[in-house]
C-alpha cells in the first residue's frame, strides 16, 4: 500500500479575472514544482459536492475525505465546537456563540464586544463554574478565537430544531429562541437556550473583568449570543470505515473549522509554529510537518493552505497569486523528500472562491493526481483551464478520495 | 445576480441520420446565431435523467428545473390535470381520460370518439353536474384538447395504486380497475374508478349531443376511459427552495404537459399568440415574450420550442431542420436584445428524439452554457458531436440547472 498525501489550496480555484487579462491566479502564479509534478500526473475536474452546488469549507472537506455531506454534515455548531476541542458525542447539540455587548434593555450594542477579547478564556471558565446544568441538561462553554465561543448541550432529549438568540445586527434586542418544529424536545431546548442567554447576562454584567474593560473604554463582554444549533451525528472515523484501509492520519492546518472536520473523521491534527491560516502564514512549516509525518509512518497526510481563500474573500488577487507561489514551494519541498514510488499525491482546491465574487461558488475545481501506477496525461501545467481537458474527467464528491485511495491500494472490494 | 434564460428545443437532439449522410438535423441546420453564441460559451453534454434512461418530456423538464424526477415526479395523471388548469392539492389522485365510443357490451369501438370533439366542454360540465361525489370522494372532470379529459379524486384515503379502465385497444372490453397493491385504500379507490366509468356511460349514452353526433354519422362520446392514476405530492416551488435564489419565473410554451410542469414548480406561464407547439408555430413570438419578460424583471425565463419533437415523432427530418432554423432566429433575437453581461443563457434539448426512432431515447443531449464569467471553449459550433468534447463534461439531471444558477449567483451555500 502507498501513502496518500493530499494538498489543498483552500478556495484556490478561480474564474477568469479581468485584471489578469482573463487568466486565473493559478494560471499566472510561479509554479515550477507543481508543473513538474503535473508532467507525471493525471489532471481533471472535481465537483466537491455536485456541479453548481456551492460548498462550504466544512461540507467540501467532508467530501474531500470521502464522506457524502448530504448524509454526514452535522451543521456548523458541532463543527465549530469540535474545532475548539470540544468533547462531542452523537446526540449532543452544539451552538456557536459570541461574547457581545448589550445595554440594560438587552439591545445589542456590539455583536463582538470589540472583537479582541483577551478575557475570553477566563470568562468561559467563570460561566462553566456557575452554570453547569439547566433543567437537567449539561451546558458547557468552550473558548474559541477572539470573541467566539462554542456551547454544547448534553441531555437525553436535546433538540437542534431551535432558532438563534443572536439577532445578527446591532440595534436589535436579543431574540428569544423558539422551537422550529412542533416537538416537545425542541420547545424544551429553546427554553434552555433562553435561560442560558439570560444567565450569561446576569453572570457577566458586573463581572470584574468587564468593569475593568469599561474603565479602559472597551465594550463589556456582558452576554453570549447563540446561533447555528446542530446535533452531532454518528460519523465513522476513516480508520473505522469498512470501505477504506487506513490507520494513521495526520492533518496540518491552522483553521479551526477545518481542524474540527479533520478531528471528526479521525485525523491527528497539528498546527505548526508560525502557521496562521492567513496570507502571511509560515507555509513551509506545513511541508516540513508533512515530510516528518511521512517518515513517521502516517498513511494519509493532509496539508491545508488557507491563505488562497482568505485572499480571495478579500478580493486581493495579488495576495492570492503570492500564496499560490508559496504553495508551489510546499509541493516542491514535499515531492523532493518523499519516495515517489511510495506515494499518491493529490493537489486540488476544496472549492472555487473567485476573487471577483469574494465568496465560494459551485464551479468544479482542477485536480492533479499523481500515482506511480497511473496513466499520466503528460501535460506540464496545472490550472482550471487545462484541467478541463484532463483524463480524469469530472469527479464528484467522494469519488476523488476513492480514486486516490484506490491508486494507493487502500480501498476494500465491494462484492467478491 | 444575473438573470437566467433557458431555451429548449424539445427532442432537438438526434442520432446520425442516413438521409443526412450521417449528420444530425442540428449539424445541417442554418444556425449562425447559435454559432455566434457558442463561440463565447462552454459546451458539454447533459443527461436529462441519467445515461441511457429514456426521459419523458415531463420527467426531463423536472430535471431541467432542478428537481430529481425520482423524488418529485407525481405521474402523468397529475401533470395532465395541472396542464389543463386543475386545482390539485398534495394527496389528490388524478387520472387521464378519453371520451371514447363503446357498444352495448362495453367493447371499445373508437378509443377517441373520432378525436375531434367540439362537445368536450359541454359534456364535461354535464358530468360534473351529475356526479360530484362517489363513496364520499369528490370527483371532478376537467376538459382538455380534442377527446381528452383529466379526472381528479379528492378524499382522505384515495390511492393511486390502481389499474386503468382504458384497455388501450379497439375491440377489447372496458377494463375493471383493480388495486395494484394489497391495501384497503387502493381497493376502495379502484371501486370508485369503476363506478365513475360506468356512471359516465349511463350519463353519456343517451345524451342529446351524442344523439346529434350519431345522426351526423359521428361516433358518440359515450364513455370516459381512465388511465395513469398518480398521486399529487408536495413539490416546493422554485421560489420556496432553500438552495436557490429566484423570485420571478416565466415559462413560454404552447404545450399543455410542459405548461403543467412549469406551473407546478412556480412559473408564470404564457402561450403567445400564434404559438401552437407544432412545426409551423409562431416561433418569433416566443422570443419577443422572452425579451419582454427580461425587461419586466423576470429572473428566470424559460422558452420552450416543441416543433423539433413533433417533427421527429413524425420522422420528418426536413421539418425538424426547418424548426431548428427557426430556433436559431429565436436565439438571435434574444441575444441581440439582452445585455450579455447580465444574463446566463442555456440552450439545450429536453431529450433526444431521433427522427429514425420517432420516439424519445436515452442519449445525452448537447448543451450550450453562456455566462459572462465562465471559461469559454472558443468553439464556433453547436451540435451533438462537438458537444462531446466540451469543457462542461457530462452533466446529469439537476446539475445543469445548478451550474447555470451558480453562474448567475443564485445558489445558496451548503455549509459554511
Amino acid at each position: 500500500m502507498l501513502k496518500v498525501i493530499l494538498i489543498v489550496g483552500d478556495g484556490m480555484a478561480d474564474r477568469p479575472v479581468s485584471s489578469l487579462g482573463g487568466k486565473t491566479p493559478l494560471e499566472v502564479a510561479s509554479k515550477d514544482n507543481i508543473c513538474r509534478l503535473a508532467s507525471i500526473s493525471s489532471l481533471g475536474l472535481w465537483d466537491p459536492i455536485a456541479p453548481g452546488v456551492r460548498p462550504g469549507s466544512d461540507t467540501s472537506h467532508l467530501a474531500l475525505f470521502g464522506y457524502d455531506p448530504y448524509r454526514f454534515y452535522p451543521g456548523r455548531g458541532p463543527l465549530e465546537a469540535l474545532g475548539v476541542g470540544a468533547d462531542l458525542r452523537p446526540g449532543d447539540v452544539a451552538l456557536r456563540g459570541n461574547f457581545a455587548t448589550v445595554n440594560d434593555e438587552l439591545v445589542v450594542v456590539d455583536r463582538r464586544a470589540g472583537r479582541a477579547l483577551p478575557e475570553n478564556q477566563e470568562l468561559v471558565k467563570y460561566l462553566n463554574e456557575n452554570i453547569g446544568y439547566i433543567d437537567g441538561v449539561e451546558v458547557k462553554f468552550y473558548s474559541a478565537t477572539e470573541h467566539r465561543v462554542a456551547v454544547v448541550l448534553r441531555g437525553t432529549s436535546v433538540s437542534a430544531d431551535v432558532s438563534d438568540t443572536d439577532p445578527h445586527e446591532v440595534g436589535s434586542k436579543v431574540l428569544r429562541s423558539k422551537a422550529l418544529v412542533n416537538d416537545e424536545n425542541a420547545v424544551k431546548t429553546a427554553e434552555i437556550i433562553n435561560k442560558i442567554t439570560l444567565r450569561t447576562y446576569e453572570l457577566l454584567r458586573n463581572h470584574p473583568l468587564n468593569i475593568e474593560r469599561v474603565k479602559k473604554g472597551l465594550p463589556p463582554a456582558n452576554i453570549v449570543l447563540l446561533r447555528g444549533a446542530g446535533k452531532m451525528i454518528y460519523i465513522p472515523k476513516l480508520q473505522e470505515r469498512e470501505d477504506l484501509i487506513v490507520s494513521k492520519c495526520l492533518a496540518i492546518s491552522a483553521t479551526a473549522l477545518i481542524k474540527g472536520v479533520c478531528r471528526l473523521v479521525g485525523f491527528d491534527v497539528i498546527t505548526p509554529e508560525g502557521a496562521t491560516g492567513g496570507v502571511n502564514s509560515n507555509f513551509l512549516s506545513k511541508a516540513e510537518e508533512a515530510v516528518k509525518a511521512y517518515k513517521a509512518g502516517y498513511d494519509f497526510i493532509y496539508v491545508h493552505i488557507k491563505g488562497t481563500d482568505a485572499a480571495a474573500h478579500d478580493g486581493d488577487v495579488n495576495a492570492k497569486v503570492r500564496v499560490i507561489n508559496e504553495l508551489d514551494r510546499v509541493v516542491g519541498y514535499i515531492m523532493d523528500r518523499v519516495d515517489l514510488s511510495e506515494v499518491v499525491i493529490v493537489l486540488t482546491a476544496d472549492h472555487t472562491t473567485p476573487v471577483e465574487v469574494r465568496d465560494h461558488t459551485g464551479d468544479p475545481v482542477p485536480v492533479l493526481l499523481y500515482s506511480p501506477t497511473m496513466f499520466a496525461d503528460g501535460v506540464k501545467d496545472f490550472n482550471e483551464r487545462i484541467a478541463r481537458k484532463g483524463s480524469l474527467g469530472r469527479l464528484r464528491c467522494s469519488e476523488l478520495l476513492y480514486t486516490a485511495f484506490d491508486q494507493a491500494g487502500r480501498v476494500r472490494k465491494f462484492g467478491s
